[in-house]
């Protein structure tokens, strides 16, 4: 009795770990969340039961993963980006193991960095910044909220996950504990997909710019100097050179950087 | 002319992703860093040259790189971890994109999340940590050095790249600015890897407890409540052990807690 917990990484199904990728190959029932890509979903087995998530309460997964690994069933519970990182990954372990069956996590790339990645943007850089923050706006916290003041005040770079629809309120906040709002920064939607969207602007039009560019989740926030350096790693031809707003659509499959 | 920047994933040669195992299997030639595990140096075709970056500075890499391209070779750079989370991967970008030389980025999984979790480690999970804050004890910053100040006051878990070196020091700076010397951390040398050792203790009690281990780099350290989690996720049997071998499967991988 053995339950896979599986990161299927960004969106790019080409993200998937080769560890990861070979348990999909040979599982008996796939339980995959909404945002895995398709691809990823087809590699299950010909005969291999696909469970979406979608429907299901994280209470409702959990009995199911409990269910199916008693039942005897190979099980991949296949999550966007890592398990363990705003994945929820932890609860799922947690009553696994309550019920005495052993889970293996296989970790995913998260959007974390390989999102800014794909918008030409490093969140770490040499001089610019050595540390990165990050927070969820909603979800995976569960009671906790956003510590505003302590994001307010750190150095380096700040990631949101799961922000796009409280971004006024998070910005203006940010702001108003002393955030400079000039800070660049950029919200990056479907990251790493074909459909991706990289909206730039100074921190407090970035609510507005997000809006006017009709982005929608699932997004991810970058604040920081490191965005600068989008425009000196990737000077995407359809970029607008007006002003400090520009949207950016990308190919499919991971970043091509060209000069 | 294009270089692939490949992240190799955190040690545990199954936890490239498919992309990026798909370039290594077709280069000509690849530029591989000294943490990279030896059996992706292996999936090289049999007549591509492997070149280890031991003996090169960063600024002899950047060049090599650019001279492989001009030259027509299929490059791939193997980066341990993930190519822009304190992977300096921007620099090499920047290097070849002011040569006029494409780069692709291929994210991998960053040690960030996948070392803790093979330790048993969420460093995110509802109730407990809802932010993260991550640093490099040296390399990837340069110039700037680790804000203790921000560092210790920061909500949530820790994340310390680069940091056994200094661990002592470190630690005194976050517990002289304030932080609860009583805070559950650890440190995981080898993550992933066959040789994984996981030495937990109170925050204060850490630098100790690692030398009393001799555990040597590299290592990451997390602190934060999250660490107590360990106990609790770790109680199945062999939870990353599995019998489903092939060249890529990950070993198992052994936590040795001492309190």
């Amino acid at each position: 009795m053995i339950v896979y917990l599986v990161g299927a990484g960004p969106g790019d199904p080409g993200l998937i770990t080769a560890r990861g990728l070979e348990l999909i190959r040979t599982c008996d029932v796939l339980v995959f969340d909404r945002l895995v890509a398709r691809e990823l979903v087809d590699e299950a087995p010909v005969g291999a039961m696909r469970i979406g998530r979608e429907t299901l309460s994280q209470e409702e997964i959990n009995r199911l993963l409990i269910e199916l690994a008693r039942a005897g069933r190979i099980v991949v519970r296949l999550k966007g980006g890592d398990p363990f990182l705003f994945g929820r990954g932890g609860e799922e372990v947690e009553a696994l193991s309550a019920a005495g069956i052993r889970s293996e996590v296989v970790p995913g790339v998260s959007c974390l960095s390989a999102v800014p990645a794909a918008a030409g943007i490093p969140i770490t850089h040499r001089g610019v910044s050595a540390q990165v923050t990050i927070a969820a706006g909603s979800g995976a916290g569960g009671a906790l909220g956003l510590d505003l003041d302590a994001l307010a005040c750190a150095p380096g770079t700040l990631v949101l996950f799961m922000s796009l629809g409280r971004l006024d309120e998070i910005v203006d906040g940010l702001i108003a504990r002393g955030k400079d709002p000039l800070t660049p920064a950029a919200v990056i939607a479907s990251g790493t997909r074909a459909e991706q969207r990289t909206v730039v602007a100074a921190l407090h039009k970035l609510p507005a710019a997000a809006v006017a560019a009709s982005v929608v989740a699932p997004a991810l926030v970058v604040i920081g100097d490191v965005v600068e350096l989008a425009d000196e790693l990737d000077a995407a031809p359809s970029r607008s050179s007006s002003g400090n707003t520009s949207v950016m659509s990308r190919k499919p499959t991971v970043a091509t950087m060209e000069r």
